[in-house]
């Protein structure tokens, strides 16, 4: 059988990582790579992530069997178009790594409409506060989900194909049209990393008249505008690749914050109880209670005093039980006490930890 | 000198635990304590919490020097009412632990006002899951805010009079305007839980008909809701003791989102890039980076593989190094990577611990 080829283009975090967890399944593939600048170009090559690389990427393009676009929103659909003028392969395999999917996908079907290609949108959703190939990592999209969104240039076995090759990636594969993609990541993504945003900016602005706000902002802001600090370009990119779905979520958020705006002004205990109550419940009951990517999550909240060593106590008992995470929090605790939290997967493991902590010190353990 | 009589009203989480940490400082102090429900007295009264618990409010306040009312908002102010009209003690000192405190301070303000009453309003930055005399803990409050907002019923040396009493909590005493305290709490901290408790109701009712957006709900979407998990009772007393400075915030965020809004809407990609560059630089620049109640925080971000033993192995390395907050993370990845991130006090203590990692492993570490 001819030895495949596969043609990344940009090798960035997501591109080189993608390389990393490629070759890990199929380390007889030949990857070629391409990146405008030079560094990540030779941190890839020198580093053996790929087998040649480019700084002109339609030379590559016509050789290989898969092309990933692994670049940012905009520069997508360009290369698209690029590709859409080529000679490429017959059948060849077309993907990218957008984090919005309708766009790219219409673009595709159109530029490719009379073509042999197959394109499939991509989107892992993985990354990392690092960027460039430096950073690149084979574990990157473990367990995290992988979505495709087919379109009509997606043949039938494309997707199967694109997940064999990425198999190496430990991802979670799944299916999803396009434009329910770019809704459903509104909701849970888009949307909130807006909202965190704007609280930014208004308890800065706050702030300006009322300095103490800065100092006593503690666990609840500090978790609700974490992803504020999110790179900008990437994010200017989403919303304006996705304005709809993010337009109709601001104004039926707007449309929520006016009903609870009401129930406050009529001094409404009843309805503001029950506000609260609704949504302490189905938080609870939502999946992001288990790590996503794993099926189950099994907590021990430990009391630990505040001393050195105490955890390096805690995990030597614990030796050869399979933690997924670990949380200690002493700081200023207006919602949070100053615990231990130890997650598990399995629930015998969060058992058996309960009993050798409870068994070997006199800290208060609470299964959760 | 006479033995000083403290009387805590409330032995749930805050008063058993303030009880707690007024003995570590002051074993000699007699201290009463009173709880409606029987439950909380038995305990607290069997674990040595309190010297003397009852049932009757009234009857241990006219006996007491200091009275602490650690009660829900509602509850503090009828049971201020109640102080109004027993025979207290001369210059008895009255203090509170309520969420916000101009609604609580006018109060005692009103119903001391012909008397020698000294009043001082409280408010203890820190809490927990957990509730209950049970639970309570002397280390609750080590190195939280702990809040006074003086009342024209603060005579001189009310105050200090009240720090010393609280030195065993080791708390940051610090001294605000009831009403700018009410302000403050309500950008920082009541306004963010309507919104956390706001996006889960709105992806609730978006993941009724979009069932995957529960199912991707990630990193970014669950920091943003834990807090919406708080007690409902709790919060609901806080929208309705302050609603004035919370609406006043709904309204601008609202104005806030329309701006968002028609930076989309125009497809204003500079607008756009520079709403998220400037959230980015501010939370950056927020001093919620540092943890409160400590003075720095020294991160190292660890790339470490899924697998077991290899927390261990790094804090094995790093014993004797005092560790603020341990975190690792291999969930689904949006917006975060699968890496260990190390927090400590001290620049040197970080420097040295970066140095033993990458001396000892060949995992990447970043100092940040």
């Amino acid at each position: 059988m001819e030895k495949k080829v596969v043609y990344i283009a940009g090798l960035g975090l997501i591109g080189a990582s993608l390389a990393l967890g490629i070759k890990r399944a199929h380390p007889n593939l030949t990857i070629l790579g391409y990146n405008r600048s030079e560094a990540s170009r030779i941190i890839a090559l020198e580093r053996g992530m790929v087998d040649q690389v480019t700084d002109d990427f339609a030379s590559f393009a016509p050789i290989a069997d898969v092309i990933i676009l692994a670049l940012p929103i905009k520069q997508t659909k360009s290369y698209l178009d690029i590709l859409a003028r080529l000679p490429l392969k017959d059948q060849v395999l077309v993907t990218d790594v957008g984090s919005t999917k309708a766009e790219i996908v219409a673009h595709a079907d159109q530029v490719f409409q009379d073509q042999a290609v197959r394109f499939v949108g991509g989107h892992p959703m993985a990354g990392s506060h690092k960027t460039g190939a430096a950073a690149a990592d084979e574990t990157l999209f473990e367990n995290a989900y992988y979505i495709f969104t087919p379109s009509s240039q997606t043949k039938a076995g494309s997707i199967e194909n694109l997940k064999e090759l990425l198999s190496g990636l430990r991802s979670r594969f799944i299916e999803i049209n396009a434009e329910e993609h770019d809704r459903v990541t509104s909701q849970i993504s888009h949307f909130p990393h807006l909202l965190a945003t704007t609280l930014v900016e208004q308890a800065v602005a706050y702030g300006e008249e009322h300095p103490l706000a800065n100092r006593f902002a503690a666990g609840g802001f500090r978790d609700m505008t974490r992803i504020a600090e999110s790179e900008p370009g990437m994010w200017t990119s989403i919303l304006l690749s996705n304005p709809h779905a993010i337009l109709e979520r601001i104004a039926d958020f707007k449309e929520r914050l006016d009903q609870v705006a009401e129930t406050i002004q009529a001094d409404n205990q009843e309805a503001i109880w029950t506000f609260f109550y609704e949504g302490r419940k189905h938080r609870q009951e939502m999946q992001i209670h288990q790590p996503a990517g794993r099926d189950s999550a099994y907590h021990l909240f430990i009391d630990v005093p505040d001393k050195e060593g105490v955890i390096l106590e805690i995990l030597q008992l614990l030796q050869g039980i399979s933690l997924v995470n670990i949380h200690i929090n002493e700081e200023n605790r207006e919602d949070i006490h100053g615990i231990l939290q130890l997650t598990f997967r399995q629930a015998e493991d969060q058992k058996r930890a309960q009993e050798l902590i409870q068994k070997a010190t006199s800290y208060t353990v609470l299964a959760r």
